[in-house]
């Protein structure tokens, strides 16, 4: 089933009003018309199956039928702090880590990350990565979607750091030591509905002068695993390791 | 520290002679000289802290210094089968894959691949896996290439799954319908150094009949947490997941 999302105000308690670009995909590209059946989610964790009563060039207006039940998010909140990379690889790690149940994403403005914005192209950078989140998370049939943040220095990210439960960061160097744990323990401690946040050097990695930052902050250096992974595959990692814990071995308590 | 796969033979037992593509990446890309050191591996999970001792054109000549623990393999031999996908994503997947500790890739013609390799190319395609796979190998500090097989049909497999001791086939059903299990239940009851098959879906997933095939071949159906994953994203789902119960939770028997 096709899966859309409507900004909530869209959304009345009879039916639904769909415009915008979703329009031209559901009619066009879908090929759908009166009676044919989509999921509109308002992105707030709530998703309701319709029918479609009418379309025009401008709107798409259907009727609810049933709200949907919604086991599609982790049952921890996993915000993913990215050392800004090269390319667009960014948009490959927003892309995967939304299909993998990320809460919302900051580039973070790393020591050693090559790449800078330019402050006139943010705005159209994160025009961009959000697009991307929103079509994984209807792809993925999210409930949600990550909310793509503005790039942040590392006092930024300490300071905001307070407000969450758990802060992990990961360490390649524990990997390189053959020494693990960390993760674990920290999924171990999570209760549902509790956030994690957690940081991934850019492709040079971290600097020690970060780590102490970090250390000092109360973030728990994780190894993740015995390979050493590319900067875009760590939140991957990190993500589906969760998953794995709190969804498959349903560890939640 | 720079890390290289050597033939086993060019391999001796107090030098190592590099020949091939990696000299002028020794030479001209890293700069090295007499006197650097770097790790050569023979890709059978063996490798050595080496000295150059000269560089020439053609090869590189080092002594090795001495060997260095191996810890960086998966303690259970995980392959992938992966229903050929479209476009460049096989690459992704056999890269992503051999960072995430995959012993072996196969393609899978499925039902629904719409993708068919011709029978003439398929030499030069699985060169450049290969060569994918090796240099991720090298990246990740692997210890071991992992081997890109031929396109198999559904017949082979299932004969050839005879010889691992865990079949699982990735089943997104099980996620949509918001029943999990299988993973954590296969993963509990691997031994050390035992070999897990893992058949992925293309795009369009696998059909009914492929699955049914697959079930009475006892392969375990699978799912992969609560969102639909696209397909080049299932292997490194599997294999995270293997890293997190294997090295990090340190399940092993």
């Amino acid at each position: 089933m096709q899966r859309y999302f409507v900004a909530p105000e869209h959304i009345l308690s009879h039916n639904v009003v769909i415009t915008g670009d979703d329009v031209r995909h559901i009619h066009k590209v879908m090929r759908m018309g009166p009676g044919d059946e989509l999921i509109c989610a308002n992105g707030m964790e709530q998703a309701f199956l319709c029918r479609i009563t009418e379309i025009t060039a401008e709107k798409v207006e259907a009727a609810i039928i049933h709200e949907c039940p919604q086991t599609q998010e982790l049952p921890v909140r996993i915000t993913i702090v990215q050392g800004m990379p090269k390319g667009d690889k960014l948009e490959y790690i927003v892309q995967k880590g939304t299909e993998c149940g990320a809460k919302a994403f900051y580039p973070y403005e790393a020591e050693r990350s090559i790449v800078k914005w330019q402050p006139g192209k943010i705005g159209k950078k994160l025009d961009r990565l959000r697009k991307i989140a929103k079509e994984a998370a209807e792809q993925s049939h999210r409930a949600m979607i990550p909310m793509v943040n503005e790039p942040v220095s590392i006092k930024t990210l300490i300071k905001m750091s307070a407000e969450y439960q758990h802060k992990i960061v990961a360490y390649e160097e524990t990997a390189k030591a053959g020494k693990q744990g960390g993760l674990p323990e920290v999924f171990h401690s999570m209760d549902s509905g509790e956030e994690c946040l957690v940081v991934i050097g850019p492709e040079g990695g971290l600097s020690p002068n970060e780590m102490d930052e970090f250390k000092r902050a109360d973030f728990i250096p994780c190894g993740l695993g015995n390979r050493i992974l590319r900067t875009e595959t760590a939140s991957l990692f990190v993500l589906s390791a969760a998953s794995y814990h709190f969804e498959l071995i349903n560890e939640v308590k």
